[in-house]
């Protein structure tokens, strides 16, 4: 069964905001063997809106639409699905009450409520309301036969997290009411060090005898693939045994470079090797600006083996909060191996951990030079007993710099600590 | 001139990742007056992206395409298209030089360059190609006439700094070339602390009185709305004035509420006020982790007045570093209005900064207890004189909550330093 997302916003086509909802209801809807066939972005113009109606109506028997519910001028959908499904507007006594409840009770606004605010109880006669838990935007489910099928159309505001509940809480039991869907099972592992070409090298014969079912993907990101195996059938026991099985020989194809054998992030990882030992860690940042501890601390439950960072912007922080020594700050400077080096040294003793780990660079547009030219990043990681440094020579802009610099270092941190450095 | 984006890869339609490029390519259309009028997201099915070709090209006389490049068997997109526009494959020299160059002289790589790497440099004798500096997949560029109109296809490999330096040095040259462009104007302000329906019941009058060249459109998020401007025409002067008078007008409404001009996030407008008054700050985080040290030094030129801070996820650092009182500590507990306080206070201390931001709380998914529950944050922000604490309840996950109470205390550090608080 096919599904198409149309997200609705000029925001979208001029590049203001980067579309996340979609990867959030393609992953949900993937977990229940819905496959997203196509996704499109269309401006708040409804010819555009319209004309993306038929066209996916065509492709897929359910269609998804988020964004324009809101209360402003420029949200036009609400009365353009109205008008598409031929329905008339009406007060739902449920929204209408849900609304009063979110401005006194949760908002806490004081004064009558808006007549803007109020109108968002209109909802098109022809639509199944669906409860917006999370604010004052219903959702909506309208239902047509195109070519013999029942299509459904879903509209959901485009707010992350009420599109989110509303997606989890309404729309998925309902879909899974309506309709009968086969089974997408995935299993994907990452790797590290060795670039796609290399990985796919290693995987030659591995690949040309996979079944027609199951597909192979490669994702290069920084430093890392990851590999993905999808299987689509309707025996959901058979796809696992199968699916495993092979994840399981090429894994073993890779051992040598995995990273994980689930779609994770390094600070994932490390996590986990932190608590299997019972080890902490901390982190001393420099050029990284804190993005470390922020990659580390996004992991729920990483307070029991994460303590703390000393985020040393200005070198009079990494003298006065690391003990980082002033000669070496003068002789060899705050971007060299020597530095990043007592940065580990004064983070483990300060933050009283097992593990640290330390970032000095130049991450640009200014403060290159020709010895140490922007991009330039010095990297370590270590424990009482050793500690590794890294050079890397960055080429990219300042974000992409941090990035990569943030996963570098947390990719030496995971060696360290697995004593393969 | 309307262009249409298409992306290819599964995992976009699966949700493993979030789609960035098209955002890019849109901001940078739009500076050249190229608006994009939809983007599409395919998988790596032929007949998915030959539909999506056929269907663009009835929309937009610029099309671009990314992803599926790669020398992996799941990247079909060059095959497909030497076939669509009845090419043959053929080596370019300039591209197998610039293959051998970058895996010896960039990635290093020993030994011999493998023939799936090699044959990258194959393209399509009917394109024209687009030199990749970053990387070995290089961009291609077809032309053909639909509807009796010139019609541009441009390919680009989906990995982000690559398709970044294409499109910068190769693609949008070009299209200059080729086209005669309208323009289009964007005025964005942003707004903090009032609701957008609330923002909209300001602007009502204005919002009516707009010429139909000029848009406005609202853009929430947390606790912010932006409000943009949008001018589409042929004479810039003339639209610059018109918008720029209507934008005085629109911002002179919201005076109050104002954050910025400008579309920047607040951690900039902080880096203004910061510079202007020549002062600094200094962040100490308990639950955020190092995102609000991340924010402030994604912006170039941060180290002039951000010194660093200490991510005390541990309360003995609270202790240690930050000279929380244990008293504190074990009677109001770590999360309270007592402790950021004094996070503040050891902030501006240890790090010896002129003012200085502290958060504390429970992000979830654990944590939480009847007296405070998942969503507890204290904020705090000051400087010698006066320190102000505030009490969020979020009741969202842990990543969305990270991110608000990184803005919201932002918001307060900012109006600590314009005396508003």
């Amino acid at each position: 069964m096919n599904a198409s997302i149309i997200t609705i916003g000029d925001e979208l086509l001029i590049g203001q905001t980067i579309d996340t909802n979609s990867a959030f209801i393609a992953q949900e809807f993937n977990k229940v063997g819905i496959w997203v066939k196509r996704r499109v972005a269309v401006g708040d113009v409804a010819a555009d809106i319209e004309h993306a109606l038929d066209e996916e109506a065509q492709q897929s028997q359910i269609i998804i639409l988020t964004g324009g519910l809101g209360p402003t001028a420029d949200d036009i959908t609400k009365p353009l699905l109205n008008h598409y499904f031929n329905g008339k507007m009406v007060i739902d006594p449920g929204v209408a009450k849900h609304i009063e409840y979110l401005f006194r009770e949760v908002y806490r606004r004081p004064g009558p409520i808006s007549e803007r605010n109020k109108k968002q109880a209109e909802v098109p006669d022809v639509a199944k309301v669906l409860h917006n838990a999370n604010g004052s935007a219903p959702g909506m489910w309208f239902e047509k036969m195109i070519n013999n099928r029942k299509t459904v159309f879903i509209a959901l505001p485009g707010v992350p997290h009420e599109m989110k509940g509303l997606l989890s809480d309404e729309v998925i039991p309902r879909l899974l009411q309506h309709f009968k869907f086969p089974h997408i099972l995935h299993r994907t592992a990452v790797t590290a060090g060795m670039g796609e070409s290399y990985v796919a090298e290693r995987l030659i014969d591995f690949e040309a005898k996979l079944p027609k079912q199951i597909k192979l993907a490669y994702l290069p990101s920084y430093g890392m693939v990851k590999l993905r195996l999808t299987c689509q059938g309707t025996h959901i026991r058979k796809m696992e045994e199968e699916t495993d099985l092979l994840f399981e020989e090429m894994t073993f194809l890779l051992q040598d470079i995995l990273l994980s054998k689930k779609d994770e992030p390094v600070e994932a990882v490390i996590g986990h090797l932190l608590l299997q030992q019972g080890k902490t860690m901390a982190t001393a940042e420099s050029c990284t600006g804190g993005n470390i501890a922020h990659a580390i601390t996004r992991i729920p439950g990483s307070s029991k083996y994460y303590r703390g960072s000393i985020v040393s912007y200005d070198n009079t922080i990494k003298e006065a909060l690391l003990q980082v020594p002033a000669g070496i700050l003068q002789a060899q400077g705050a971007v060299s191996s020597e530095t990043v080096e007592a940065m580990v040294k004064g983070a483990l003793q300060q933050l009283g951990t097992d593990y640290a780990v330390a970032t000095s660079g130049i991450m640009g547009p200014d403060g290159g030079s020709d010895r140490k030219p922007v991009g330039t990043v010095w990297i370590a990681a270590g424990n009482e007993e050793k500690i590794v440094t890294r050079l890397l020579q960055l080429r990219f802009e300042r974000e992409q710099n941090i990035e990569i610099a943030t996963i570098q270092a947390l990719l030496l941190l995971r060696k360290v600590i697995l004593g393969k450095e």
